[in-house]
């Protein structure tokens, strides 16, 4: 078998037989055993031992060694996609950087550059450095663009997941152009996309701190707010892509006015822009969300004073989110939860005044857990390149995957 | 075939049999065609043919007559479960009142009968009337207590669908006590619940509103505001119960309390009390939900104003759900919507005014479409008996049916 075979293994009508649905497990898995692979394809043990002693003669599916996890008894081998087998692009498209990571078929990051840019900055220049640095990143590798698999964008807004045309709330310079038409062309793969939010709780689900869960809600606290619902195995996108918008909830309407255009939206009052300007003021330097979490980290008072209010306010957004899903599991995303216990325990104070339904009303097993992300900065952009892994076509209106 | 097979066919072991999920589909939808039945249930025509022979010989499905829906050809033959192959009950315990709807697995209702209460009445006269309400619908008639498939309990406000347990938000006197220690004992039957909201979710889907979608929002309007989440044909429960309960979402920490116990609540802006309270005033006499309604529709201008205004405000819960969901369907329920365009076109307005994504930035296959509910008053009892029909155990947590 060759790459050629690799991509039509992963289409969706190869999931019709064997061999595809065990392509694709793998694909969105990284490795698996044999036993888990039986579990998760719904497949006879017999049928996935025999499909994949084919897919190991094809050099398609190789052994990576094994996986005692510290059990007794003989360790369960594990299996990938052969790594050399195909390359998947993950670009982001945020606020003010741009970074684009290549993995292979077996989930191992190949390269993974970032460079920061001027807010607003215009399309066609985003156009030209993504060019250029995927250029860069294949550049003297022995994996080349000819097994490039698929690209995945994952935008700093949303997006409408049926025309692909980008919507008010996240790029302003960006509104109303067509993601497919400005990034398509330049590949010969397919193209996938969706708003960061959405890539990270892929990210979530696949590697993070959501693995196993089906049932997840994604709230990242940053320069902005925003969210994802994942609702059985499957990220909800909206009927224009605006689904899980949660900064973008009107508070007060006669509040003061959002990027977005609305007035007195959830992001006004809990996104981090103003407790940045008054770090900036009490130190007479810029600062960036990074450096103020790593002062708070460090032991500066001022620092995590203000990452404890910013927790605090942020609380409203998941007061809401308790309300509104009542879930199982919230992973807090965005730099801000890179402060820890500094921002989670102010969080979560304020999660449980804001809920209506309070922790000692209930048992054990049916209170919300809240958990930090496993991601510092890589989140959306590794989102980006689930997309590709698990292949899910930007024309499901309602459902990412 | 006689009543104890019809349940054996209605547990879910017997879903891996034709026959089994022949019988759970036709309870499900009430009347279909064979065709409809073989694309329902994934099974080859010839399998539904083989199994629905078997199912009419034993007097367990029956024709119905014929659908021909206005089309040109032979019509189809709608088949049913035999009506009396079994009955449900459906309970709505509600904020002021009981309402018992008794219907046979055909979808037919047998009686219906409610009565008023005073607010915060005591459960315990809530078992002594359902009791009698239930004794008396079966009285004389030709179904008896010895064929009930199922009870299925609407409650007023939330409950923990794993241990039964009445939640804060709803009924103040209930909370805490177990719904499946109070009702089960009554009845030889399994015993299902849920939040009145939900329940109405589950009447739009089967004979409402919302026939044919897997995704959609109910948002309730009346004395509180309440509402529901359907996602991929299920109902959010949330972990512990508290699920779509938009109506509790804090809009202003340091707002008057609200019957839940939190502050500020969405509900305390956008319930009809104060404004029946306003028309209480004006026309010096206590009005109901229902008399407002009624004069607005018959041209009076005091009533109508008020109706528009509580629409005015009921748009910041549906700006809400567009910025959460951005839903593909929402369907508007409780009393207010029998007001019909008086409600829906303030509505209207404001849900445009306070979501991210405006109609004119989309086409027209990606705007939410907002829909009344089909029913006036007997949703939610209506969704009870549904619980039943659809027979979805309340141990699942996260999801309703």
């Amino acid at each position: 078998m060759n790459k050629i075979e690799l991509k039509s293994l992963l289409t969706d009508q190869a999931l019709g037989t064997p061999a595809g649905r065990i392509v694709r497990t793998l694909s969105e898995r990284g490795s698996l055993s044999a036993a888990q692979l039986a579990r998760l394809t719904g497949l006879a043990k017999s049928t996935v031992s025999t499909a994949l002693s084919e897919l190991r003669r094809a050099d398609m599916v190789v052994e990576v060694g094994s996986d005692s996890g510290g059990s007794v008894g003989r360790p369960a081998t594990a299996l990938t996609l052969n790594p050399r087998a195909g390359t998947c692009i993950g670009v982001l498209v945020g606020q003010t950087e741009i970074q684009v990571i290549v993995a292979d078929v077996s989930h191992t990051v190949l390269s993974d550059h970032s460079v920061s840019l001027e807010p607003d900055y215009p399309p066609e220049q985003a156009q030209d450095i993504v060019r250029q640095m995927i250029a860069e990143a294949y550049a003297g590798q022995w994996h080349s663009p000819a097994g490039l698999l698929g690209v995945g964008i994952a935008l700093g807004g949303p997006v409408n997941p049926i025309n692909g045309q980008v919507l008010r709330g996240g790029l302003p310079r960006w509104v109303g152009r067509d993601v497919r038409a400005m990034f398509g062309p330049m590949f010969d793969a397919p193209l996938f996309f969706d708003n960061e939010s959405n890539c990270a709780a892929i990210a979530e689900m696949t590697w993070g701190a959501a693995q196993g869960h089906d049932d997840f809600i994604v709230l990242t606290l940053d320069l902005g707010v925003g969210g994802a619902i994942v609702s059985g195995g499957k990220v909800m996108r909206g009927i224009a892509g605006g689904a899980g918008e949660f900064g973008h909830v009107v508070i007060d309407p006669d509040g003061p006015l959002c990027r977005c255009g609305n007035r007195g939206c959830l992001e006004v009052y809990a996104n981090f822009r103003p407790y940045l300007a008054e770090a900036e003021e009490r130190f007479g330097e810029p600062l960036r969300v990074n450096d103020v979490v790593r002062r708070a980290l460090d032991g500066d008072a001022v620092c995590g004073a203000l990452i404890a209010r910013a927790g605090e306010a942020g609380g409203r957004g998941l007061g809401l989110i308790g309300s509104v899903f009542n879930p199982s599991l919230v992973v807090i995303g965005g730099r801000l939860a890179m402060a820890g216990d500094m921002l989670m325990s102010p969080l979560s104070q304020s999660f449980e005044r804001y809920s209506l339904i309070k922790r000692e009303d209930v048992p054990e097993e049916a209170r919300t857990v809240l958990k930090r992300s496993h991601f510092s900065e890589n989140g959306a952009c590794m989102g980006a390149v689930g997309l590709v892994l698990r292949h899910r076509r930007h024309e499901t209106a309602m459902h990412l995957n």
